[in-house]
């Protein structure tokens, strides 16, 4: 049966040993979104058409987060990111606002972390500048959505389901 | 109307001046789950059953996060948390582990987004362990329970509700 | 003669220790400016008419360098600022962005090097942000504009000169 | 007309896409100084005589800032940086203290940013171990001298002017 | 029996919560030494006749992470040091080099982990900077060496033996 | 004779310049132990049957600290760790901990100061986590045992002595 990669044969933690992987080209798109009220959507809708500061804030905090999963995620290791991307789409639909991580690395172990790591930044920081207004938001749907480069190849959630 | 507060006059971000907000004994208790295969809680559960290193590694990374808030979310208030505490506990009948999170601290400013960032960054080592075996785990239903202290004083999520 | 406080009596480096110091409301404002190509700032202006990111990314990269300087600084005493604000103004005259930066705190140490910081970094990412279209642009005139509290009372630049 | 490559289309900051980009060597040269009063200058070099504590701890400050700067500069990116040199010259003529940065590393990003963090980390640093004479200190000229590799190839300061 | 404070009812790492401790003047001496080859000795010895930088940085990198004991020490509570002290003594008589550090606080949690940090990476640096020419050095005897404030009152290491 | 590598012609603290060093696979094994009261290991090992937790986050805090060396020790490089081993041996017949780190790397420098790094964090963890008990413990014997790669090649502590 499938092991915890993470636990050794006595159950402790270790770093995988990725010293004989493959340097290769990876990339990881993780989303999550934050539920909110509508009048704190259309605050930040508000402030958005006019400086858009939430979302900047939100965005470079998701973008920094990237680079430093490996200070955060105790048996992550450091790895030198080419590219990080965040992007937040206010939803008035949902009454939330939609957002999507990617980054790319080349190297020898995937960015899936990276990308759930800014994310769920990206995410803690729009609460932060809602809470005065809304302390009820929920941050919902952090999660994986697609990932390439590796020995496990391509996977996007969307083929599983 | 109600205004964001970590937006000035022209709708740019800047950190709350709390200088003169009273020092208050402040609590808060934030909560969130990783929803997952019900073969991945049975490999948690069954490490846990021994060593736990699973849950232990991601206990302890929420509680060093929690003391870090203040790097990750760019407008949050250093502060010097008196008390952290990370709950994780496996959850069969949802298929999940159940997390909950509580900060406490003697000062001018709320410890939600400390108790959001330790919650946040448990669900995220949780997921980082067992990603090999389950890479579509979801963090869900990351959100504030209860608060108490400061000028807004108590609030529970039930009452809300 | 007035002898540095930064180096005992063997001259070596110590980190002053304030214990008996008494707490005070303490400010700072520092002062700088990033001299550019006037196309450079017309570069900034535009995007600064719509999004104004180069400003904002440089605004809360100094908010958040503030909350740092206690490890960038090598003797600098840890503390918990009460607030911090960075500003940066287009100067069309002068064909520069000028920076300013106050930082609050009620405690032992000044808060001088943390607004020193924060407009250093705010003008620090300016540069990286326009480096790719003007490589030459130059920090200039990083300095304490203004002091309050603490045993030395008020300093002000102007009343030196 | 030339973009600012930190922006995307909509003018959102991004962090620049390098996957693509040629693991050359890169060099970047960066100067800036500290001007302050002769008698300032004067303690510095009277311990510099004996200890050099001051320039010591600056050069050691710098050298462990370029090693942060992908922690402070919001969209640069994380790189391992092969060499780094930090010097600080009494500057009697002029009354200041001359600093000079160089970085080195093997990547697919300039180090400018690096040797700009750097020289202004160690000027932050004098001014910090020498405010308490002199707190109207004053740090000038940060600016990039020089810089080797990538696709923009050489660029020295001096040819431009 | 005594329980270790750590650990919670179930054996679980925890973040002593100190609420409700008093805010007192708190101090602590932790000692440490490195053994070398009595060449090795002489080397620091004839910098630090000139320079002392060998001993500058060791002191300087242990004084910059006693202010992050909290980031490295799990459960450790976040604190602001109001002092920092690290002195390195070379011993020829046992060819090694002798290091005391103290920390000062006032606060509701003791210094020592902060003491003790700060000699360990002082040693360390030590270690880093000789190593090329003597890799064989031991690091002995961290260890508290005195301490004082809070409820167990003070303790001295010679009282105990 | 030999000189400090880390020392320029003027005693001046520098980082070594290791651009033109080969690429090549490096590991280090360091080792350290915790000397402690026979009921204070008794106290651990009670625990340790139970969840083992005081060995848990002191093998975490080893870990995290390896990745974070460049940090804390100024004038080391910045490299990306493929591997990192931290293992905690209650040993009763010396009552003491054993600690032994491991760390691998492909690049450009060694890994000896992460494994001992690793080494003395997981030892200083595991003081903080049973100080409450035993303020006595003694952190004794931090060495490198064992390095691979590099222009010095292989090096075994017990083939120098």
């Amino acid at each position: 049966m499938s092991r915890l990669t993470h636990l050794d044969e006595q159950g402790r933690a270790t770093m995988v040993d990725v010293s004989d992987k493959a340097v290769t080209t990876r990339e990881a798109v993780a989303a999550g979104r934050v539920r909110m009220l509508p009048q704190t959507l259309k605050l930040i809708l508000e402030g958005g058409h006019k400086k858009g500061d939430v979302l900047a804030v939100a965005r470079i905090a998701g973008i920094q987060a990237a680079k430093r999963t490996h200070e955060l995620i105790p048996l992550c290791h450091p790895l030198m990111l080419t590219g990080v991307r965040v992007e937040l789409t206010p939803n008035e639909a949902d009454s939330c606002v939609d957002i999507e991580a990617s980054c790319k690395v080349s190297g020898q172990t995937g960015v899936e972390m990276e990308a759930l790591t800014a994310a769920s930044v990206a995410a803690l920081t729009l609460y932060d500048m809602c809470k005065a207004v809304d302390r009820g938001m929920v941050i919902e749907a952090v999660q994986l959505v697609e990932k390439q480069g590796g020995k496990s190849g391509h996977w996007r959630r969307e083929d599983e389901q």
